[in-house]
């Protein structure tokens, strides 16, 4: 009989936001009036920005004609968004990234979930701790670990955790590891990488030939412009880094789908026998093989994000966003609650009170404030005390938010 | 230092259809008043239908309004496009298929190359020969195969061969195997299963404990009513196949991106153990992992489909090319080839000239037709001595093609 791949066993059975989702329903079915309020799973609430409304739609209307015709688009995206990408995300910041090094994809969770199969299954890996599920949860299986442990860690993986003390931007390890997933402006702390932190993982990285996985899906949503948007911009980086990026918070496009992978064309891996492997090459054949290129209409509104107004048009979304994080960084603040993050991400990393469960203040948040927050531990061990805050929501929901924490936790 | 995924390296390196456009290029470099006409590669060359660019407008516009907000969408599709397939492409041809079965995606080259993720790397797999080229680059890629051979075929994989005696479509065969690829309408061949064909197959499968992987992205050039579209017309079928349908060539999707996989909930894989494991729980936890549903424009222009504008039209389209077809088989057919395919099919299968090879053949065609097929060797060992001929093409081209090669091949 057909053998099943027996690592899915491994993944624990609950996922963190059906869970919550459930947990949710329950307590809103229990309590019909409530009115309740998500802050939970980060999702854009904005409407798409015009001109990304009319890219898509002059380039549906451009389809329906004889002369504009788009079947099968270039494997890895067409000229003219690449093209934009190296102009004005890399070099508008000094940055040099060839077109043949942007791979286009529609979407980060899936390139960060699929690059891991260009790499051996013996391949030891590293994440931060908390991290998003999906770099932990695609290499379990692939099998590059073992089974889960009751704290939700799996043997064979090395967790970095991202503490107060490391201000949620963990050091190197001493020891080697192959594969490292970091993620600045991070998903979930809220917190962001300093060029002198990112420095110190390139070199490591380059001292024992180790690849970072950057995922900088957050990148747009970076105040101040010292600090690195890219991690290109660190010395060194083209010969150990891989980045993610995604237009999905930056301009919305959660339900359009487009983002973008740069492998750097001299960043190798190697054979058993030592012979080394340019990892672009790699991508590019698993591209090709196991993905047909993003819509046309929606290529051309993520090229309309870089047009005047759709950069005017999304710099305000963000703006929208983060004075919502800001808000809620300064009346979470007030209610009594140690603050961390939002200020350069939509998310706002709170501690739970001292001695509270990430699951419990969750519950308490719900049945309270009638808020839904998400668990810190769901992303990991050292999120345990943490409740994720996003700032993805109205400003009157935000305010009302607030206004019931307040009432609820303060005093 | 990181290890790659050395199953890579036993692709081979020389992929089908980049090679094409280098010989192509060439004959074109070197000879710039020739008219080429490409008959090549399998993309729709209509424009997208009033219908769907309505569909696809009404969405961006829709996503424009506060009121009309789609951020990330349910996993596996949304409900309208699910209920609208159940209806459309089961019910009415009086199969059940339930909306949790059916998984809503951005492409059957994805399904198809990202189902064996979720069998064991030990699985046994065949293909008919020739096929479509991600069916077994894919299980390459994963491990499931040695070397490359001479002929390009992998030891490890089961190859069944598509021949003239056998109708081009094989039988199963005698020994068990795990995973069976089958595609009907057939890439290359433009061969369509019968119901006696499928029958056997899904006997075999079912007795043998294997699972049936059947492509059914051609479905709509279907011409003959009784002739199965689905698998599921089968007697049995819900136990041991998954099947894969696409609007890329049905609607001229191939630069839209929209096609879904059905995973019956009781076909089951198997652990080592023994115990007996949900197939459609498998796909799903894949899915939500790897992958982050399909834009919402493109979701809403996929049910457009079943408008009645959108039958009609899409209806027009398919009935423009499969007269290409028929001109083609008869022009071809005049031209003194033997001919196969092209009914339910908008390939032609062509043989080349008694000791011709599939290159030279292809060579002759561009050299004295200006012609581009696609030599049938590109698509496995017993693709030797064919030509692949698509009908996606305008009735001018067509019609300038069959005139050419009658010219330079006949008499």
């Amino acid at each position: 009989m057909t053998r099943v791949n027996e690592n899915y066993n491994k993944l624990q059975a609950g996922y963190l936001f059906p869970e919550i989702a459930r947990r949710v329903g329950e307590f809103g079915s229990a309590n019909p009036d409530a009115k309740i309020i998500r802050l939970g799973i980060g999702d854009v609430t904005l409407p798409l920005a015009p001109a990304i409304v009319d890219a898509l739609r002059a380039a549906a209307e451009e389809m329906g004609r004889e002369t504009g015709v788009h079947g099968y688009g270039p494997e890895n995206g067409y000229d003219f968004l690449i093209e934009a990408i190296c102009e004005n995300d890399y070099k508008a910041r000094g940055v040099d990234v060839a077109a043949d090094e942007v791979f286009v994809s529609d979407g980060s969770k899936q390139d960060s979930g699929n690059i891991q199969e260009i790499f051996g299954t013996e391949c030891k890996i590293a994440v931060t701790d908390p991290s998003y599920p999906v770099y932990v949860d695609t290499n379990v299986m692939a099998g590059r670990t073992g089974s889960a442990n009751p704290d939700g860690t799996y043997d064979g993986i090395r967790y970095l955790p991202a503490t107060e003390a490391n201000d949620f931007a963990p050091p190197p390890p001493e020891e080697p590891v192959d594969l490292v997933y970091l993620c600045s402006p991070n998903n979930p702390t809220g917190s962001v990488a300093s060029r002198a932190n990112l420095t110190a993982w390139v070199d490591w990285a380059r001292r024992n030939d180790s690849v970072l996985i950057f995922d900088a899906a957050y990148d747009a949503f970076i105040q101040d412009d010292d600090l690195p948007h890219s991690i290109y911009e660190i010395d060194g980086a083209r010969e150990c880094a891989i980045e993610m990026r995604s237009y999905s918070k930056r301009a919305g496009f959660t339900g359009v789908r487009c983002a973008y992978t740069v492998v750097p064309r001299q960043l190798e891996g190697t054979t058993a026998e030592g012979d080394r492997v340019c990892l672009a090459e790699l991508w590019s054949r698993r591209q090709a093989t196991k993905f047909n290129s993003v819509p046309y209409p929606v290529q051309r509104a993520a090229v309309a994000v870089y047009s005047p107004d759709g950069r005017k048009q999304t710099g305000e979304q963000i703006a929208y966003y983060m004075r919502n994080a800001a808000l809620l960084r300064e009346g979470l603040g007030a209610a009594g609650f140690s603050i961390f993050g939002g200020e350069h991400a939509p998310y706002v990393w709170m501690k739970t009170p001292v001695g509270m469960s990430s699951w419990h203040c969750f519950g308490e948040l719900l049945s309270q404030a009638h808020v839904v927050g998400t668990p810190g531990s769901g992303f990991g061990a050292a999120g345990e005390g943490y409740i994720r805050i996003s700032a993805f929501n109205s400003r009157e929901n935000v305010e009302e938010a607030i206004a019931r924490i307040g009432r609820v936790f303060s005093g």
